[in-house]
């Protein structure tokens, strides 16, 4: 009996017409069959958000080879769950979210919408995979997203990934001659620190834009994504969803509680 | 010299106008300056989610004895970082986020925007708490909370939380004769399964709500969330951001990677 060609879910945060998950089609479909289900527009920053008090809406966008597209009117979590519960014929193989335009690496990976659904594919036990590139502009250059995905994704496929984790994959702007090679590495201490620009409008209201620079806790430590971006590799981290701080357990049992009554 | 009042930021996820942050307000007045910076509408399930490609607009809507509050068009992270960022005269000393309608707990961490507004205080190195009730109700019975949250706060004042940990304490529906008491615990491993409703519209077109169900994968585990709330404890999690897997770091470096080019 021949064996069922894998059902490969895709989604991103960028939204089903950006260049990156595009390029992340052409790397996967030689691996099984891809079903694109993505935002209809950008959902930059929408980190596991759902949505609870609007509907969602689903649109077939078109129908090639062995892939079908669907855009989604929800967040990147969104696309993923109805994909899951009803788009597929099945539960999917794999899940691959991306190829995002921009970094996810450290903190970022937390707001991160491409994350969030990669995070989602995980919850649901299906071996799910963020690919980014540190390149935000929407012709980003994913020249070493397509020499190096398909042989992640190739190994994920071959040595599975352990119960309850996912990989959150940074590619640095550099090219194939020149990067260094791929390190598995920690997630790095950070943070983006804001600082909103405050504007008036025509009619004489305020607003405020958010812009921001990460700042990174520890640049010397060489286990670091950072670290690894910043020295021409690729960054792999695998992520868990365990927010729980074991060590504060002990010291927070120790405080005295009184009740006001 | 008159030591200062503490500076308390409040925000939730359910809105400015909640029930559960109104209570809180009255709970935390006696302890310092309170200003509130909350969404304008309820952002139930936002996550860390941030707005970038909309200007965010803030309107400060009543002021009185030592409470200010404002609402603000984002999400509850955005509330957060316009607070520190612009609103607020100086570095809160504490952020106190909901109270929330409805159970946070387990994997629900990831989804809550109440959780959200928690973390980015905490990220921002603001010792951070999020309350929640396990009732969802519009008119949620506050009464364990009122009970018991003002402690928990003191708590946080005077024995300082380890750096990069906030709270997360959930309030089971009970009252303050049956509660059995307090007990510091871990994030139970579960996940929400979606089973969308699907409608059609009277333009003839299909629409889905999101409903689901929470799965527990571990019911017999007495060192949860999950657990404790079942068993009429209040539960607290104290909470962290780093999303490694480092037991998956070790098997991920054996890989072997080929490039495609």
């Amino acid at each position: 009996m021949k064996k069922k060609n894998p059902l490969i879910l895709l989604s991103n945060d960028d939204g089903v017409n950006s260049k990156g998950i595009h390029t992340l089609i052409d790397i996967l479909k030689p691996y099984g069959d891809i079903v694109v289900v993505a935002p209809e527009k950008g959902e930059s920053g929408k980190s596991h958000a759902i949505t609870i008090n609007l509907p969602v809406r689903v649109t077939k966008i078109s129908e090639y080879d062995n892939v079908t597209i669907f855009s989604c009117t929800g967040t990147p979590v969104d696309s993923v769950k109805l994909a899951i519960n009803q788009l597929l014929p099945r539960k999917p193989d794999f899940l691959v979210s991306g190829i995002n335009h921009g970094s996810n690496a450290s903190i970022s990976v937390i707001y991160s919408g491409t994350m969030g659904a990669a995070i989602e594919g995980c919850l649901n036990g299906i071996p799910s995979i963020g690919f980014s590139v540190l390149d935000h502009s929407d012709d980003a250059d994913f020249g070493l997203a397509k020499a190096y995905a398909g042989s992640i994704f190739k190994n994920v496929m071959e040595n599975d990934l352990p119960i309850g984790t996912c990989l959150n994959v940074n590619f640095p702007v550099s090219t194939i001659d020149k990067i260094k090679g791929i390190r598995v590495c920690r997630q790095t201490r950070g943070v983006w620190k804001e600082e909103y620009e405050k504007r008036i409008d025509p009619h004489n209201d305020e607003y405020y834009w958010l812009t921001g620079d990460f700042h990174n806790f520890e640049p010397e430590a060489k286990d670091t994504d950072e670290w690894a971006l910043a020295n021409k590799y690729i960054a792999i981290v695998p992520i868990q969803v365990d927010l729980t701080s074991y060590e504060a357990i002990k010291k927070i049992r120790d405080w005295a509680y009184d009740i006001s009554i």
